[in-house]
């Protein structure tokens, strides 16, 4: 670290609910200012259709919005804060919930800002959860099986609804006219830095290699996105679209660009300071909570994700079920490995507010009634599936699943069992990750369920059997962002030069920690047992499992024809 | 019928919760005076134990301040009616839950009458639901099986715990004291007719075949009630109880006795009219809503109780699953037949009152928003076994189960979900009593549900593909033994000389009829498919179902292992 005196940056971390701004410390991570914008549409940020509960999308206009006000809200703060001044921020990092693609014109703004687009769903960001494309995915499943098994290798063995090609193909089928006007395609992660670096044009924007290689098998090993015959086979107009894309995505070693005079006047910053690669929020979360080889850090909100990362100098081999392996993709020079867990924030949530009707009280409530009961003693077993599996399954149509009640069960107790499903999905995930040789010493939790909910971690550290650490700061996708600008400043600047050593300064643990109670830990090692008959059973793991491995698309089945 | 003028009964049913009189018209079966009576012991009625959710008792005191209360209250309104007066009571009837044994003293009282006794929960009446003696149950079937496996034929092949043996062995065990100040013990159904003649010793009770048959193994083929070798090789404590109980049990065409000199003063009635035999409410209910040969009655309120009957001249085979078959149960000349499922209005209670916290206003609201569901659009599919299933696997601990959760699922689709549980499971003993056999050309419905709830009775004729028929009368139990009181008083009497002709002149069917939808009717025909698969598989049906045939035996051995 160079020697010119105080240095800090910005990390801006766009989530589902609200967009977030943090100023950062370079010298120990300190936030020195930060603030929230809720985005102002839809129903907590999200555009829903009641007719189709797959469908989640999310009003570019709120992103622009959300930009402008966090980031002004943290710098008035940090103002506040001696030693601190405008003039010393060297740098910013953007990071995205993702797979979020959205269409954008000629001049690389979003369709959705055109009066023409402004009332089509299709024009809209499509927001990481959104379900609609699942008949796509299955289909790009299918046709990658059949031709290019490659491409599916690194992703677990199966593309996923919400990834970028399902949901630009649904497009192309459901609103043909939204997809011929689009001039591009981009990631939320990608498209905020080009729109803070003032790209005038789609063909400018600089794509990280994190949102390319995750979600639109994009590797260098097969010369980027997948080849045109390929994307031919599923629609020619695909294939069409990628000469309109990119041929080359980059990890974090480079920046995305440099602050456009404009945003460095909206802000009172200096024009030309570089703005990081973006990523996805678990990704720069996970650089926030201090990953590194043998570090498993889970972000754990709304759903979960999961983040490791291995030696990038050694091969490793594909892994079956787990959604992402991509060189680069959370730190240049390591292979970044993601999984996930599509509800479990949101699965709570289902459970205390749309069935049981309450708010906050009640998440409290029956979190302190459920932390009072014994592991085993609900006599409860749940599947943790309400939106579907996404890693080891990779199955977004899988649904949710109870048993065990009696007429004496309690809301508390199915409370305590949705959460312990969650936690054998965790655990599911890291015997996997294990199975592959992906060495996992230790776990850092992070996320408001992790800072949040003590009895949540306890189940988790009683399931898993490992000590739950959790990170020092409360926002580590903004810090890992603001951490990813220090190294985009680099050390003459007041930065750093790599991740490990800006890391090294920057993050800290949280001073709580959960450790398993042995004897918690020895009946949960019965549940998991359960649970993965369970699993194995509705997952259609086995073939020999008859009849119930169909019996949830059966019911869906169902569902869509009383539905039509 | 004889012309003597008006000739009245009295019908007394004891229910879970209250016991209730009517006085009815012999003419025409119609309502003179109506009185319930609240147990007012316990949790409305029911003694529980906060630490076995299995324990169900009532108190044996609140039977006889329910007998008074509500015979006089019946009485009282009665003798507002032009034409009616107390000389011309000419018999009463009494039905009662069961298998709910208590323990007598050698003065035919009940042991928790007595000061010494008054506390023990074990010297108090074991209510129908009272599941604390399974392993007992599971003792009796499998010594039955080796040694005795003619006396598990006409019960269905599976002795329950809800059953007179199993409870009173599991007495034995759990409080010696109670067992051996014993004199006898006695059905509720059989006590209340005994208490009504003044008998003063239980060796003088008259007992019902209805009790003995379906619930103590009593059959004329092996001479009376199990052997005592039989009973010696449970506990030789029960083979010397034999001793004290009875020989013969007797079909309702014969009387219980005469009303005691007390008891007619006490009602202001003549004495020495007949009482008719007891018998349970789900039999006398039967009779009271028209039962006949193709006739299924379905008796829905906290459970259901299904009963019909066959032509008692020709050998009706025997039913795996189908809880009993006795001759002269519910009629004489013809064999009764009981089914039943563990819990049906309870279902809906523990999810709109426990888990939602609701309460009649929910109740409504709940099957509003469900009746504007259509079948299959939820995507839900439950099993009905939150209490056990009591007909076709027999087994009290089967535990319930709700598969097709989505982060959308409302508890408006999980109330639906649960009544159409119920109506699958109707459908199950239907489909098993016609593959043997037993015809049935109409289904008639009655009990609290059958008489409240509409979405609740479209249901079932939707996915039964019947019309539900209703009863006319609200309360058939009550006119069931009304019925049989008319019956044991005769033609002479002014009432008449069997129950045929009494029904004819005394049951009538209700306005309301529900007539299945066929569009429904199809998408249940695949749902109950569906359903099939999980009962035979989480029911062990079938041993290559695999692990997930024993998995709620083993959630249940883990919850009992974390509450010890």
């Amino acid at each position: 670290m160079a020697g010119q005196g105080a240095a800090f940056t910005i990390g801006v971390d766009y989530g589902t609910n609200s967009v977030r701004a943090v100023v950062v410390d370079c010298a120990d991570g300190r936030a020195l200012g930060t603030a929230v914008c809720d985005y102002p549409s839809g129903t907590e940020g999200v555009l829903l259709d009641p007719r189709d509960p797959h469908l989640a999308r999310q009003n570019p206009a709120d992103y622009l919005v959300g930009l402008t006000t966090s980031v002004r809200g943290a710098l008035a703060q940090a103002d506040t804060e001696t030693g601190f001044s405008r003039d010393r921020i060297i740098g910013i990092g953007v990071d995205t919930t993702g797979s979020t693609p959205l269409p954008l014109d000629g001049g690389n703004r979003p369709l959705a800002l055109d009066p023409r687009w402004r009332d089509s769903p299709a024009a809209q960001a499509w927001l990481w959860k959104d379900h609609t494309a699942a008949e796509e995915a299955a289909a790009i499943t299918e046709t990658a099986r059949r031709c290019a098994p490659e491409y599916l290798s690194p992703i677990g063995g199966t593309y996923s609804s919400e990834w970028f090609w399902s949901k630009i193909w649904h497009c192309r089928k459901v609103a043909p006219d939204v997809f011929e006007a689009a001039a591009s395609w981009v990631e939320l992660a990608d498209f905020v830095p080009s729109v803070l670096a003032g790209v005038t044009h789609p063909g400018d924007i600089v794509r990280g290699v994190c949102a390319a290689g995750h979600k639109a098998m994009y590797s260098e090993g097969w010369g980027g996105l997948p080849s045109r015959e390929f994307l031919c086979l599923l629609d020619p107009a695909l294939g069409r679209l990628r000469d309109r894309l990119y041929t080359k995505a980059y990890s974090a070693d480079r920046a995305a660009g440099v602050l456009a005079r404009e945003w460095a006047e909206t802000f009172g910053l200096q024009t030309g300071i570089p703005i990081a690669m973006g990523a996805f929020d678990a990704h720069y979360g996970a650089v926030g909570a201090g990953v590194r080889v043998g570090t498993f850090v889970k972000i754990i909100g709304t759903s979960t994700c999961d983040i490791a990362i291995a030696d990038g100098h050694q091969r490793i081999p594909d892994i079956p079920g787990i959604c992402g392996i991509v060189p680069g993709s959370v730190m240049p020079g390591f292979y970044g490995i993601e999984a996930g867990q599509s509800a479990v924030g949101d699965l709570l949530r289902w459970w205390v507010e749309l069935v049981c009707q309450g708010r906050e009280a009640l998440h409290a409530e029956l979190s302190r009634e459920a932390a009072r009961l014994r592991a085993g003693a609900s006599g409860l077993l749940a599947l943790d599936w309400n939106n579907g599996n996404r890693t080891i399954l990779v199955d977004p149509r899988l649904t949710g699943l109870i048993v065990g009640q009696t007429l004496h069960t309690t809301r508390a107790e199915i409370y305590r069992a949705l959460v312990e499903a969650t936690a054998f999905g965790a655990r599911a995930i890291i015997a996997r990750m294990e199975q592959y040789d992906v060495p996992i010493e230790r776990v850092v939790c992070c996320g408001g369920i992790a800072e949040k909910n003590d009895l949540f971690m306890q189940v988790y550290a009683d399931v898993i059997g490992m000590p739950m650490l959790t990170a020092g700061s409360p926002q580590t996708p903004a810090l890992g962002a603001a951490i990813a600008a220090a190294v985009a400043a680099g050390a003459r600047a007041g930065g750093y030069d790599r991740f490990e050593a800006a890391q090294q300064r920057m993050t800290t643990l949280g001073a709580r920690t959960f450790v398993p109670d042995p004897a918690a830990h020895a009946v949960y090692d019965e549940l998991f047992a359960l649970y993965g008959e369970l699993h194995d059973t509705f997952g259609a793991v086995s073939a020999t499992r008859g009849n119930l491995a169909s019996l949830m698309k059966r019911l869906l089945a169902l569902r869509e024809r009383a539905l039509a």
